[in-house]
C-alpha cells in the first residue's frame, strides 16, 4: 500500500495548533477563576482542568470516532488508515488530537454557567454526558458529513459546535440549577491579574484555534489568523468604548470580556471574511454581546454567572449571521485574500 | 495571474511567531505590573493589553500601509496582491500581521516610562500619535526602503525601529510627565512572581520576535532562536552576577531584567552574530544597561519608572554596535553559522 | 561543498519545540513555587529559572560538545558543519539549542527535592557540577552513542537521560541534606492557582519536550503529541480518582500532580506506544508514583519535598519498563501508528 506522506509544514502547524487549543483550557481556567469570588476560585478551576483529563480519555476512548465516523470504528483511536486524513496532509492521529482539544474547552465553556453552584462529582457526569450525547451528534452532523453539513451549512472552526452548543448547553443547565444566592460581594471579580492572563492565554490559543481549522498551513490558516486577532482587537476596543459612554470610564474587565466576544464571533468565519470585514464583525459582535449580558442580568431569567451564554452562544450566532454579510467570496467588503 | 504558492513551513513559523509576538505584549504587562506599587497594578497592566486592541486597529485601517508603503494603498490591509509578500515566501497578508505585532508590542514599552502618572485616556492617545507619527515614518524609512535603508543601515529584528524608538518616546514622555511623588514603598516591587511570569513569556515570545524577523523558517532563523536565548542567559547571568558584587546576592527581579536587557541587545544583530557573539554581546549588553539603570536613578534627571528608557533604548543601541564587532561575516567570534 | 537544504517544516517544528521546552522551566517555578510555603516562594522560583542562565551558557560553552562529541570539539557551539544534524533535516545549531532546553529542565527538576533547605550559591554550583559530571557522560552514553547506546537502549525523549538522572540526583541531595524542620504549614500548598499555572504551562511545553524529540515534523513527532496528551490525560484522572477512594473527593493539587506523573512516565516511550497504550501507560504510571510519593512520606526516609524523585525518577522508570509490553511494534495493543 502506497502511504500518502504529510506535509512538514502541515504537521507543524497543525500540532503546534494543538497544543494552542489545549492550552486555552487553563486560560479558561484562569478567566474564569478571576471572574468569582474569592472563595470559589479553586473549585471553579479544577472544573475547568479537569476536563484536560476527563474529556481527553473520553474522546479516546469513543468520542472521536462517534463524531467523525458515526460509530465505534474508530474506538480507541484504532483502525485509521495510516495515511493522511482525507483531504488534508497530516496524519489521522493529529486530526483526531486537534479535534479532541476541541471537544475539551468546549465542554470547560460549560462550567461558567455553572460555577459557584454546582457540585464537582455532578459537573464531571454532566459534561461526560453533553460530550456524548450533545457534542459528537452536532459535531457529526455538521462535520462528519451528517445532514446538516448536506444542507450546505458552513462552520469554519467551530462557531456552531463548539460555541452555540457549549452556550446554549451552559443557558440550560444555568435555568436548571436556578440562582445564586445574591450578595454583595457577587459581582466583584475577585482577581483582575487572572482575568487579563486567562483572556491572554485564550486569545493567544485562538490561534490555533481557528487557525489550525484550516488543516494546513495555507492561505486559509493565514486568513483566519489575521481575521482572528483583528476581531480580537475590535471586539475589544468596541466593549471599552461602550463602558466609556455608559459608565464614563473603560474597565479592564470589560477590555478582555470584549476581547473574548470578538474571538467568539469571528469563530464561525474566520477562513471567510477580509480583514477588514474581521473588524466589522468584531465590533459588532462585542457590542451585541455586551447587549445581551446587559439584558440577560438585568431580565432576572437565568443566572448565568460568567457570560458564558452571552458571550459564547451569542456571540457564536452573530458571527455565523454576519458571515453571511462579510464573506469575502459575495460579500460587502473586500480585503487582501478576497479572489 | 499565477500565484507563486506559499511554503508551508515558513508559513507555519512565521504564524506561530506572530502569536508568539502578540503574546509578549501580555507578559510585559505581568512585567510591568510585578514591578508597581500594588495599588497601580491594575492601571498599568491595562496600559499594555489596550495595546492589542488599539494599535491593532491602528494597523489594519491605515499604520500597515505607512509603514511598508508609505502612503494609503494598503489601507484596510486591502490592494496586496494575493501571493507572497517581495523575497519571501509567505502570503503578504501573513506579514502585515506579523509586523502588527511589532507595533503593539513597541507602543506598549512606552508605558513602562510613564505608569503611575498618566491617566488612561491621554495614554490611549499618546500612543497612537506615537505609533502613526513616529513609528510609521522610521519603519518605512528603515524596513520600507526609505532613506535609512538605502545608506546601508541594518536593523534585524527592530532593535532601531522597536527598541531604541520606543525607549527614546519612553524617555521624552517621562521628562515631561516629571517625576513621581517619592515615598518609601516606592522602589519595592510589587508581585515578583507576576515580574518572572512576564519576563518568561517576554523571554518566550522573543523566539518569534528574532526568529520571525528571518521571515522564514531557514537558517537565518535558527541563528536568531540560538543567539536570542544564549544573549538572554547572558545577560541573567551577568546581571544576577554585578549584584552579587554589588550587595552579596543576587535577586530575582535582578536577574529577570538582565534577561530582558539581554534579549533587547541581540535583537538587532540576531541574525548576524555568531552563539559565541551572542553570549558576549548578552553579558555586555546588560552590564551597561545595568550601569545606565543606576546612573540614571541617581542623577535625578528623569523618572523612568521601570528601566523603559535603561533597557529599551540604551540595549538596543548597544546591541547595534556590538553587531559590528561580532557580526558573523567580518566580526570577531566565528561560529557555527560562520559561512 | 554542497550544504544539504534544511527542511522548512522541520525546523519551524523543531524552533517552536525548543521554545516550549524552554518555556518547561518557568512552568516548574510556578508549580513548585506554588507547592512551597509562602515565605519559601521566592527562593524555590528563583532556583528554577536561574538555570535558564546558568546551564545555557554552560551548555554554549562546553556542554553541549561534551555530551554530543564526547570532547571539546563543539565548545562554544563551534565547528559543527553547517549543514544538518547527522540523520535529521535540521541545522546543527538548532539540534545544540533544542538539547540546551533538554539540561536546562533536567537541572531545574532537581531544585524540587533540595528547596526550603539549600543557599541559591550551593544550588549554583550543585546543578552545574551535575550537568557536568552526571548529566553530560549520561547523555553522551546514550544519545552520542557511547555504550549504553551500543547495548540497544532506547529512550525516546529523555526518560532516562533527563527524568531517571533528575529524579536520582534530587533523591541523593535529598538524602544528603537531611530533612526539613516539621511544622504544621508545611504540607499545606500555598498556591493553587499557581501549582495549576505550572503543570499546565508544562504539558503545553511536553508538547515541544516530547513531539520534538523526532527531530522532525513527520508521523513520530505526531505519535509523540498525541501519546503525551492521552498519556497527561489518564495520569490527571487516576491520580483523581484514588483520591476519592482514599479521602472521598479529589483535589486539584492531586489532579495536577497526576498529570505530571503522566507525562513523565510516557517520556521514555512517546514515539512508541499506541494512542490507547498510552492511556494505559498514563494511569499505572500516575497510581505508581502516587504510591510512591505516599511510602516516602510515610517512610521517614527521605525527605523529597516536592515529589522529585517520586514523580522523575519512578515515574521515568515505569515508562521504561511499560514500553515493552506496549510497544507498538511488538506490543500488546496496537494503534493508529501500528505499522
Amino acid at each position: 500500500m502506497v502511504v500518502d506522506a504529510s506535509d512538514t509544514g502541515d504537521v507543524a502547524w497543525m500540532a503546534i495548533s494543538s497544543a494552542l487549543v489545549l492550552l486555552m483550557t487553563p486560560g479558561l481556567a484562569f478567566y474564569y477563576g478571576g471572574l468569582v469570588r474569592a472563595k470559589n476560585i479553586l473549585n471553579t478551576m479544577m472544573m475547568s482542568v479537569i476536563s484536560m483529563g476527563l474529556i481527553s480519555m473520553l474522546c479516546v476512548v469513543c468520542a472521536f470516532s462517534l463524531a467523525f465516523k458515526g460509530d465505534f470504528q474508530y474506538a480507541g483511536l484504532q483502525n485509521m488508515d495510516v495515511s493522511n486524513w482525507p483531504g488534508t496532509k497530516i496524519p489521522c492521529l493529529l486530526f483526531a488530537i486537534f479535534q479532541m482539544t476541541f471537544a475539551i474547552i468546549a465542554a470547560t465553556i460549560i462550567s461558567g454557567a455553572v460555577v459557584e453552584r454546582i457540585r464537582f462529582g455532578a459537573f464531571a457526569i454532566l459534561i461526560s454526558l453533553w460530550v456524548l450525547f450533545v457534542y459528537c451528534p452536532l459535531a457529526y452532523w455538521i462535520w462528519g458529513g451528517g445532514w446538516i453539513a448536506q444542507l450546505g451549512a458552513k462552520d469554519f472552526a467551530g462557531g456552531t459546535v463548539v460555541h452555540i452548543s457549549s452556550g446554549s448547553g451552559a443557558f440550560v443547565t444555568a435555568m436548571l440549577l436556578g440562582k445564586r444566592k445574591k450578595s454583595a460581594e457577587q459581582g466583584m471579580p475577585h482577581n483582575v491579574p487572572f482575568v487579563i492572563l486567562g483572556a491572554s492565554i485564550l486569545w493567544f490559543g485562538w490561534t490555533g484555534f481557528n487557525g489550525g481549522s484550516a488543516l494546513a498551513a495555507d492561505e486559509v490558516a493565514v486568513l483566519a489568523v489575521a481575521t482572528t486577532f483583528i476581531s480580537a482587537a475590535g471586539g475589544m476596543v468596541s466593549w471599552a468604548a461602550l463602558e466609556v459612554i455608559r459608565v464614563g470610564k473603560p474597565s479592564t474587565i470589560g477590555a478582555m470580556t470584549g476581547s473574548v466576544a470578538g474571538l467568539v464571533t469571528i469563530t464561525p468565519i474566520a477562513g471567510y471574511v477580509s480583514p477588514m470585514g474581521s473588524l466589522v464583525c468584531g465590533i459588532i459582535g462585542s457590542l451585541i454581546c455586551s447587549t445581551a449580558s446587559l439584558v440577560l442580568e438585568r431580565s432576572h431569567l437565568v443566572d448565568d454567572s460568567l457570560d458564558a451564554f452571552s458571550v459564547h452562544c451569542i456571540g457564536g450566532f452573530t458571527g455565523a449571521i454576519l458571515g453571511g454579510f462579510f464573506d469575502t467570496k459575495y460579500g460587502l467588503l473586500y480585503g487582501a485574500s478576497g479572489k
